[in-house]
């Protein structure tokens, strides 16, 4: 196994992809805008897709759009996959998702230069709609593969921005595949990614040895009272849903600081209406992100913040209802898999942080159905979703020289 | 004098009147879209002047637009003002300001039809964006006329939608008067208003009888922090702007109980950047409207939550900053001016409660040159700036007689 082992990827040929998949979308002045399924995430797709068949891989796509393309192995064992996705949010980096499916192509593309292959096929995937920034929910082509959602109901999501379905633009980008969207017969599944946050950086650590994902509760908070002259309405007279959302965003912050460190809890959104000085809110309504690695801990949680938003409407005279956005229980990685991208990282020399994915990825839902685990590489200032997001070329090369290493154990596994 | 005493409005014909001015910039479904000198204002203010010359009334418009009709008197005296507003808010009612003017109208009718002129002549008024949804500040055209704003400098402010300077609409729509902007030589003034605030109503009285307006403060805070991601960003490295405004309103809402029940604060518009569930917010960007009949306790309020958002600010490693946007001392009206009011009310077996105006008027303004008082009638359900605005046709009626008789007893004094 040394002629394996001794493998490593080329990372000036890691960032080229890169730089070239970051042309399809590009922003001026930096960033990407590859909205799921639009002009310029078929573009996109079409170059990796070339670049895949360029490598002498077999492209699938499946009825989602997901597109699988598998490198041979020796044997007629299941494959190992990896991959992530290309689709971006509006205002976008380089390197969220991109560098997890550009890593794979690049140790397909060392194990072609070597002339090798593995025992067990090698399958580099991109999934559809991941970010949720177009259609929601995210990682809905990874939610459809692993039958987490039927596919009629996927396909008649409709966009955010002009509302067209996403079966509809599947077919009109050419994506709309012929393979059967169901649960792919894997022997297991690596994610790389960058972290998203700046725990890493922080610690000065290399690599994230991902444990699972936290739970998220998303959900929508609607407070409907009276709009009213600010200057002529006795405070105990008013009906003001805007300081129903403020209390809520408050009790959050500090719900989060009461349960400690891996509770997180996020107002990012709030919009009161009419939204004007001099005129107590007749509306509000706020987003609610709760975030918790222990499931139980989160349900606790979300019962807390609907108790707390219920009493603060009952003493304000303000209507209150709720929309759930999403439930994702905790997700737990295959123990086995976890300890061997740290084994892997360690024996390159690189540091090492177990640590819970705070954001969603395919990942999890791969996990559903086959052992699965994640690596994560450092994100300069913690910045993602963002033009300036950035990670250094040699942490994207020893990231993905990890993931070769983990690959190939398990694709010599029988 | 029993001539005078015994006269009435007529409450059919006040109205109709309300109604027909109601017709420019009539919304679909019921209430008033008529911004300060948009078109709608113009029509109005047209229809209005026509009224006054219809009554035999002299009309003068001077440089800031404010349009003042005299009724003359039987003595070289100085006349008595009474008036108000005709501009509105972007979605407002039949009522506010409109009603003030369209009663001084009628009680020149009502002179006129008697055959009657008292001493001192009786001038009605209408003044520039009083309201301030179009131009910044409110109150404008009343604060130029008493000296408290240079010409100039109103003449060069910008409409908030569509950036055109006061001075130059006020060319376009054919108000841009020769008369000059300066303190106008006048006996007293007394403006009758809608309440705009649900007090009268909750205690079933008829006639308020405004001491004074309560001082006002606004300001803008802005909070600048980072823009992260929700999920993977731990609670204690976060610099969420958010947060830092929704804990000043909680506050502010708590600062307005502490203090009791003459301080008011509320928080009507927040704007989050950018504004999305699963981001924590770069910046807030958020209103405060603090008010009070005491300036000294509204100074200390005012203090207490710039210092309060400093320290949160400070906390949360977010950057504070601030704007005044109107700051305003209480102004205590005319004594004896405020008894002829309750006297002249109660003479007409009506109820009246002692209060203070909770909202900005052009009143205020009269105060810093003559004896000044206001007259309120209720709002129905305290509503106002609401396409539903409401008051009922007989205390219409009511409000109207009592402006009458002040204003009689005033015009007949030496």
């Amino acid at each position: 196994m040394s002629e394996f082992s001794a493998l490593r990827i080329d990372g000036t040929r890691l960032l080229q992809r890169l730089k070239d998949l970051g042309q399809f979308g590009a922003l001026e002045g930096g960033g990407i805008n590859r909205l799921a399924l639009s002009d310029a995430d078929r573009a996109g797709r079409d170059w990796t897709v070339g670049q895949m068949q360029a490598l002498g891989m077999t492209v699938q796509v499946d009825a989602i759009g997901n597109v699988v393309a598998t490198y041979a192995g020796t044997q007629d064992w299941l494959p190992v996959m990896t991959g992530s996705h290309i689709d971006t949010v509006r205002t976008g980096g380089l390197y969220d998702g991109n560098y997890g499916v550009m890593a794979g192509l690049e140790v397909v593309a060392t194990l072609r230069d070597a002339g090798l292959r593995t025992c067990r096929p090698i399958q580099v995937a991109f999934f559809t709609n991941e970010e949720g920034a177009r259609f929601q929910p995210d990682m809905l082509g990874s939610l459809v593969m692993v039958g987490g959602m039927p596919l009629a109901q996927a396909l008649a999501v409709q966009a955010v921005d002009n509302g067209a379905t996403l079966g509809d633009e599947l077919s009109r980008i050419g994506y709309a595949g012929e393979m059967a969207a169901d649960t792919p017969q894997v022997d297991s599944f690596v994610e790389l990614h960058i972290e998203q946050g700046p725990v890493l950086e922080q610690q000065g650590v290399t690599i994230g040895v991902v444990e699972g994902v936290q739970g998220i509760c998303w959900m929508e908070f609607t407070f409907a009272g009276s709009s009213n002259h600010a200057g002529t309405t006795p405070m105990a007279l008013r009906h003001d849903a805007g300081i129903c959302a403020m209390r809520v965003a408050a009790f959050i912050a500090d719900l989060a600081q009461r349960y400690g460190d891996s509770q997180l809890g996020t107002v990012g959104a709030v919009q009161l209406k009419p939204n004007l000085i001099n005129v107590i809110a007749a509306q509000a309504v706020m987003s609610v992100d709760l975030r918790n690695t222990d499931g139980d801990k989160l349900q606790q949680a979300q019962a807390e913040v609907l108790a707390f938003a219920r009493q603060v409407a009952a003493e304000n005279g303000v209507n209150f209802s709720h929309r759930q956005l999403a439930d994702f229980a905790p997700v737990a990685f295959d123990a086995a898999l976890v300890s061997s991208v740290e084994q892997h990282a360690k024996a390159q020399g690189l540091s090492t942080l177990r640590m819970p994915s705070g954001a969603g990825h395919d990942a999890q839902m791969l996990a559903r159905i086959c052992p699965t685990a994640m690596v994560f590489v450092p994100s300069a200032g913690g910045l993602s979703h963002n033009v300036r997001e950035h990670t250094d070329a040699l942490q994207l090369e020893q990231g993905a020289n990890v993931l070769l290493q983990v690959l190939l154990e398990r694709a010599q596994r029988a």
